[in-house]
């Protein structure tokens, strides 16, 4: 199986370095806007070859993953659908869906039927082809998000794929998606970028920074992810981050009424609430390893 | 050297551990209102002996260490002061200083000259002596924030000590502490409970927990702490943390009005300013190991 990636970063190659391990892809072709990231790409054996263009990228391919930033996603769509195999798969990466399931219903023609959307949770702040990881999807969930006209054997194909790499499939629709994942990882980030703009924004910020234990690096690691990747995303997904955003701003209302009043009880429950939900999460704390610490 | 822990728990356990192995503790003696802290402190070699009583634990001690929840802290003070041998130290682990320290002085009488606060900035979200982990201090800060009237020797023995558990000394007066751990420490945890509740509180709580992928798992790592503790830490230092989540609320103002409006440029160039501060810190992510991932 031909797996061509436009939009060569972290998750594009490590898509790609995974299926081909797990045996069902056979040549990797990898195309970027970027030369350079073609070029690390073949240098490190995520593809044999590649180039710029995504016309001369998806001619002859089994399956077409686009790894770009959200909004780049339509015109890539528009621009491949003509050369596309009668048979070829398209796929996305994208962590927003029903935005770009839109934009690739409004751009992919008849070609529609062979798109097979599936999101993979996983990743890291990390960019960069050079940072790619055969392991990350292992033990992960991928989102399919199908939709009713979808042609099940494409859907078929790509579960397969991820299912090579390691990953459980879990379908749903592409709303329920965007609800989920704007409130569990889109609004998280957002958080994130704010607490650190703040600190970066401060009068000391070199000194503040420097002084971050374990627990503001982790909760402060996706504040270093694309901001081109996530200001797409924010603006594809916006009103559902908008609406956690508004829920959480009601949240901090009665977290700041408790601190000014000096309300140990409220203190004390919400807490215990928040502890008792997370601790069902978590195993044993992860090293961390960052400079300065 | 003999090393009374008054409160025998994540951080004091930890300590007892590591002061032992350095050589310079040579008896530990572990006191905790809860008798199955101190057994199981006892079981696991953390401490020979052990009690709940503060008056009986203090007595002989070369060094009493406090690792009580903060608010706690002055009332064991106010018990062990008639017991302290003349040349005893006394400290504390508080992340709160100015709050601590007053409340020493309140209830140490005498005493206080010989009493060397310690702030080590390490931890974990886990509770409990069974987590105690010697290792925890290695290249970590502990911030010493001893007053002008402090016995120097007591403050050379207390920072010798952290120093020979692997730490860095930094000293900082107990104002400025508070005013960059309130925002570096107190707020994050207080932003990663106020997120937590919120999913918690939730129509499908489980469902949206379960989605979390390791970026959620990261941010939101901190909420599973102690809520007694952090309780404490709130109430104690909560001009510093309301003056702080004031200020995050007006940034997330920023980020509401960017994401309705679908402001593209405020929204990158706020993640950007974000993505680069915090890429300063870090380095390669670490492995998350927790279930359901």
């Amino acid at each position: 199986m031909k797996l061509v990636v436009i939009g060569m970063g972290l998750m594009g190659g490590s898509a790609a370095l995974a299926m081909r391990r797990s045996g069902a892809v056979t040549s990797v072709y990898a195309c970027d806007v970027s030369p350079q990231s073609v070029q690390k790409a073949v240098a490190m054996g995520v593809a044999e070859k590649g180039g710029c263009d995504p016309c001369e990228a998806a001619r002859g391919a089994d399956v077409v993953m686009v790894a770009t930033p959200v909004l780049s996603m339509e015109s890539i769509f528009r621009k491949i659908r003509p050369v596309l195999s009668p048979g070829a798969v398209v796929t996305d990466l994208g962590s927003v869906r029903v935005t770009v399931q839109l934009a690739a219903r409004r751009s992919l023609g008849e070609k529609i039927a062979r798109y097979a959307p599936c999101h993979p949770i996983a990743g890291g702040e990390q960019t960069g082809v050079e940072h790619s990881n055969p392991d990350m999807f292992i033990g992960k969930r991928v989102i399919s998000t199908a939709e009713p006209d979808s042609d099940p054997d494409a859907v078929r194909i790509m579960e397969a794929l991820w299912k090579g790499c390691g990953a459980e499939i879990l379908r749903m629709s592409p709303e329920r998606h965007d609800r989920i994942f704007g409130l569990m990882s889109h609004l998280p980030h957002v958080l994130a970028y704010a607490m650190v703009a703040m600190i970066a924004e401060s009068r000391e910020p070199e000194l503040l920074l420097s002084m971050g234990g374990s627990g503001f690096l982790d909760f402060s690691r996706i504040a270093a992810s694309s901001p081109v990747m996530w200001r797409d995303i924010c603006l594809a997904n916006r009103r559902a981050i908008s609406d956690g955003l508004r829920r959480y701003r009601k949240e901090l209302e009665i977290f700041q009424k408790a601190l000014d009043e000096g309300n140990a009880d409220t203190l004390v429950a919400e807490f215990a609430l928040a502890a008792r939900a997370r601790r069902r999460l978590s195993s044993p704390a992860p090293k961390t390893k960052e400079k300065g610490q």
